[in-house]
């Protein structure tokens, strides 16, 4: 077992997936999470989402994984235990955990419900934390505990294996269109790239009213844009006449690619005066920034990160009030590796949620 | 004479000063406006100021110049005659024209005082205009005649003298702190540059209330940064330790260098939270935009381009109140070519504002 500490009581005996190293073979890895406080929830995990992120995390691509590492910043799940001054959630409560399990709570932005900008966050998974004595594992394990600031109700009528990945897929483009004021009726909205954030984009905004225009590489993915997600109209991003035809009609765009692959121009040169381009793509490379654009028409660039806690739990319930869903292919936890292999060759539509409910379980 | 047309009556007999050609020669040049109609105001140009767009402009650098070429988008006089439906103004008023004289009046940015968006714009200077059979010239003449609509009520207690440069300097900064909500006191504003534009964004942001750090090349800056602007802090910007301390600490940049010499990630690194980059810089090469700071600070990057009537208005009734002014030197309309020579030379500070009212004169 990994992680153990004397500060904090660990009793609580886990298994989860995840990797022991770079080489980015996954291992079922016991470890153990905090004895309950009594402010804490302790969920038994029902469901797990991956993610293109938990891949890269998996092979440190970015240099701060922390080994052993658990990934998992989408689960679901239902309560099984509540500390004695738990106050919104009772055992058999259905629950869930995004990518934040706690953050310092005192700075402005955990004040103001924005948990994830918080300059000393502790990430689900263990990534980054703050903890003295005990560092946090994602959720593809069996069983979590988790403070009831950080646990989010799980809406009724929302099926957790197809409803997980907005734990993730979801918050990241409902945030920003909710900030730069996006949700509102009428308002035509570009969406580059159809994969899961893509898609879950596109089913937001016709909930909010608006209109949404997919721009993709492939052509193929036309028919799946309108006809499965509602899509108003579809652009492969060759076009460049038909694209120049959209000059200056879209309020916002968001550009759900890797950072840097869609060049800032033809994103720029769609939107109205005023309108937002939105980056949610983790940064491949730079982007090359004309200037023109955002002077000629006071266009804005804007970078958003996940959400907030209220916005977590704002976009459960419109996502259960409109049906939203994401397109998920639910595995078993033993088919993960080849399940990431698919993520990795973009052989996915659009999303894998783990059934951990059944499929992993603690055994001594 | 230049210019006439039969579709418009063009019985005022003006002269300015400014090129035939791309050659960069400066010259007088003699050409006519149209007679007043009932909603004109007809000026006597007293002073008018000479910026760096306008010696680009006369060397056609960004291909839209029309020869013969008057330049002029900050000019100041009085009125010496208004037309029969003329509700603003009357003879011997002190007024000002910046760099609009028309726009379609019917767009969404017309009908909310964005004039300086309009997608069909009549610019002072005669570079972008919409009427039929009649172009404008620029300022830099005896002489203008402007529907009312465009002129503005220069301030009793402003000089005009060194007060008409804030037509260009002033509203070009003012306009986007405003938007951005960096007007309110206890902003931290960072202010790259300090030439005419940096110097009077510092005298606003005092103004405001704010905290204003200017980031220069040079550190022969710092003295006047200081002691006769009023910033509170100087760092120079090859600085790197200074710079680090700063991370995080301002609620907004404004970035006065042309756009893409100061490097981007320098820019935002200085941002909190939800800041604001703010690009006024005509643009000369492309920024290398990394996404991760956008990202993880929700930071925006938005462009601005002068100002509405409205802003300018209140741009100069504000400068009058907090009696802000731009460091002019005043010079005769016969030194206007060494002028230029200097403006390229950077050997000015910070603005050259012409006599007119005293140099130049309308002879048969």
């Amino acid at each position: 077992m990994a992680g153990e500490s004397t500060q904090v009581d660990l009793s609580v005996k886990a298994i989860g997936w995840g990797a022991k190293d770079a080489s980015g073979i996954l291992h079922p890895i016991k470890f153990s999470r905090r004895t309950p406080g009594e402010r804490d929830v302790k969920i038994r995990v029902l469901y797990c989402g991956v993610c293109n992120f938990d891949m890269e995390m998996v092979r440190n691509k970015w240099g701060f994984t922390r080994y052993p590492y658990v990934f998992g910043h989408e689960t679901a799940g239902e309560v099984v235990e509540v500390g004695s001054k738990v106050q919104k959630f009772k055992v058999g409560d259905k629950v869930a955990v995004g990518c934040m399990v706690g953050s310092c709570g005192k700075c402005y932005n955990c004040e103001n419900g924005m948990e994830n900008y918080c300059p000393e966050p502790n990430m689900a998974d263990g990534s980054v934390y703050r903890e003295q004595g005990e560092r946090s594992y994602g959720g593809c394990s069996n069983v979590m505990v988790v403070d009831e600031k950080f646990v989010l109700r799980w809406p009724e009528n929302l099926p957790q294996d197809t409803g997980v990945p907005l734990l993730c897929a979801g918050v990241v483009v409902y945030s920003p269109m909710k900030y730069m004021g996006l949700d509102k009726p009428g308002k035509h909205i570009g969406v580059f790239g159809l994969g899961g954030l893509g898609s879950v984009a596109v089913k937001f905004i016709k909930a909010f009213g608006g209109k949404a225009t997919v721009i993709s590489t492939s052509r193929r993915k036309e028919k799946e844009a309108i006809e499965e997600h509602g899509a108003d109209a579809f652009v492969v991003n060759s076009d460049t006449e038909q694209l120049q035809a959209l000059a200056g009609t879209m309020d916002g765009v968001v550009d759900t690619t890797p950072g840097g692959r869609t060049p800032m121009s033809l994103m720029l040169n769609l939107l109205k005066f005023d309108g937002s381009l939105i980056l949610v793509g983790a940064p491949e490379t730079l982007f090359e920034l004309p200037v023109q654009p955002l002077i000629l028409g006071r266009r804005k660039i804007i970078g958003s990160s996940t959400g907030g806690l209220k916005e977590y739990q704002e976009m459960l319930d419109f996502a259960a009030k409109h049906n939203i869903l994401c397109d998920t292919e639910v595995i078993g936890i033993d088919y993960l590796s080849t399940a990431m292999e698919r993520i990795k060759n973009l052989d996915v539509k659009y999303r894998f949620a783990i059934d951990i409910g059944n499929t992993l379980k603690y055994e001594e």
